[in-house]
């Protein structure tokens, strides 16, 4: 059995900078993907449209066969317009980082209503505002990595009633109460979700923390939210892997006086590792529009408007099933993949 | 400033056997404690008297300072007939563990109604029932490692309505429920608290394998429920360090493959960590009852009853505060305590 799927883009992916990125951009194309929607949290983060084609061009040096689009970090620095200037350029979206909740966040917002006028010229020129839906945890209030996203569901909804046109994607969601949230909402809001967190449960990171990642995955009846939706074929919900590249001493503490980095790489095994996922509960027939035509459709970046297409990635059974590689080199740079020495039961064919 | 208490009492940590027990015995007193109930989950566990005889004397040998209470491990083993025999000598509990959650628990039990015969023993002759109150996790149930303790508690409810004068002890509480469900009970059933649940929440252990322990330490709510009950100096309620010594290398994982071994190691800075944390939530009055007065009420060992009796440990405060040691080794064998590298407010004044 073989399954074609056109044009897969993975609409939240992180590429890093430096020789990491020479490692991780082919993994791309490696994991099946035409599309990479690029996270700008590098250090110093992506602030303006000098620095995202800058760093589109080096993108595209790595490996020409991907189409990046690009994103700017929502920061005190933004202007409205720099985002008209962000749109001429063909910059699509800009990706909002509560204060100190994920990698390289530091200077990540604290309250939304700041950045009003940079939505009203958002809604204008058709920008994407991309949230990464948790608030900073806070003892006093109760507020932990658990309820982090939950609790950031009033600001969503805030957000789409003072801007019904503006397009919002809540990143990387994690609950049953995010699913309900965006169905919601009217048609300009959309969801991305990770293939790992189709996967994981809260007992899967108690320990591990090599599937510590923020947002954590929940529990049992969130990550059966999760897949409910995308067997569902809902339009709005589409892949965003978060696929995050961290080096292997930091994923781990071998002291008590550090924690460990927070995400997951998917990137090299993603088109496998999510056709096995979906597989898994009985949604495989939702795959492209999972890891393709959803995201698309609502990104407005059909199939036959990219000039990167590669018209159909098919993948086969694997038989007997492969274990994903432990480990990925390039020069001092080495990385340990989620679902390492594990079994996927698919496999991309490469073409002759 | 100093404090002095009477004849501190842990009840309940894990000295282990073998090297490691050599290391680790000897930290009960130098945490500042006369007193440890021992736990029964060895390789194989104690199931019976003379097992458990033979422990006691292989503690005694180590340091015969040390008062030791012994228990034994609840499983089909264990038979009426062994319950009044291991009372005749002096053995004092029998501990549940439900099967799978917890450092060598594979033994452990999946129904209590089998074991009414013992109970109903126990109960007769008057030893304890140590429950480690948490269920198995379960994905299609929605039970995890976060709701696993408040979904143990109608055990508890059905133990004690079945046999209202067995003494029973919820073991390491971890949540509002739990406390809430100890004070509904009549006097017969307490409540042991660890050192480290009373500073830790989630995100403590989020990325940060060193603060994994089983039951997991849960919302800042639930931490804010048992800071509350120490303060209020509910007599059921009262220390059991859940001491567990893991080697450094199986406390963090550096490849995705295995989890990491749950358990926090408190002996040897036992008492000075209690105080400091009772000190942070204003509960530095309460000290006594929760390290020596209410533990040894509830299981009937007085002070003035005891043989091994150091009648006054004394506590001063460290100017400037002191940092717990990194590591403690001993022959081949090393240990990586909580708290360590952090500042401690409190240490033990040596006896001249």
């Amino acid at each position: 059995m073989s399954i074609s799927i056109s044009s897969p883009a993975d609409f939240h992916v992180h590429l890093r900078q430096g020789s990491i990125s020479e490692l991780i951009t082919p993994h791309v194309r490696k994991g099946g993907f035409d599309l990479a929607y690029v996270m700008p949290n590098l250090k110093p983060p992506i602030t303006n449209t000098e620095q995202a084609l800058k760093y589109k061009a080096d993108l595209e040096r790595i490996d020409p066969s991907v189409q990046y689009l690009m994103t700017l970090y929502l920061s005190s620095d933004l202007t409205p317009e720099e985002i008209r200037k962000a749109k001429k350029a063909g910059i699509v979206g800009v990706k909002s980082y509560p204060r100190g909740v994920t990698t390289n966040s530091d200077g990540g917002i604290e309250s939304y209503e700041t950045y009003y006028t940079i939505f009203e010229a958002m809604q204008e020129v058709d920008m994407v505002l991309n949230l990464h839906g948790e608030v900073p945890s806070d003892a006093d209030a109760n507020i932990h990595v658990l309820n982090a996203e939950p609790s950031f569901l009033p600001h969503l909804f805030k957000i789409h009633a003072a801007f019904p046109s503006l397009r919002i994607v809540l990143e990387h969601a994690t609950t049953r109460a995010a699913v309900e949230a965006v169905k919601k909402c009217g048609p300009t809001v959309a969801c991305s979700i990770t293939a790992h967190h189709l996967a994981l449960i809260v007992d899967d990171w108690a320990g591990q923390s090599w599937n510590f990642c923020k947002p954590v995955a929940k529990f049992p009846d969130d990550r059966r939210a999760l897949q409910e939706v995308v067997r569902e074929g809902h339009p709005r919900f589409f892949l965003g892997s978060d696929s995050a590249p961290h080096p292997p001493h930091t994923k781990y503490t071998s002291t008590p006086m550090h924690a460990c980095a927070a995400g997951v790489y998917t990137s090299p095994i993603l088109l496998p590792l999510v056709a096995h996922l979906l597989e898994s509960f009985g949604a495989l027939d939702k795959l492209e529009g999972f890891v393709s035509g959803n995201g698309r459709a609502f990104y407005n970046y059909p199939i036959s408007a990219q000039k990167h297409v590669k018209a159909l990635v098919t993948l086969r059974r694997t038989s007997p099933a492969k274990l994903v590689d432990e480990k990925y080199v390039l020069g001092n740079d080495s990385l340990v993949p989620f679902w390492a020495g594990k079994e996927i039961g698919w496999e991309i064919v490469e073409e002759n």
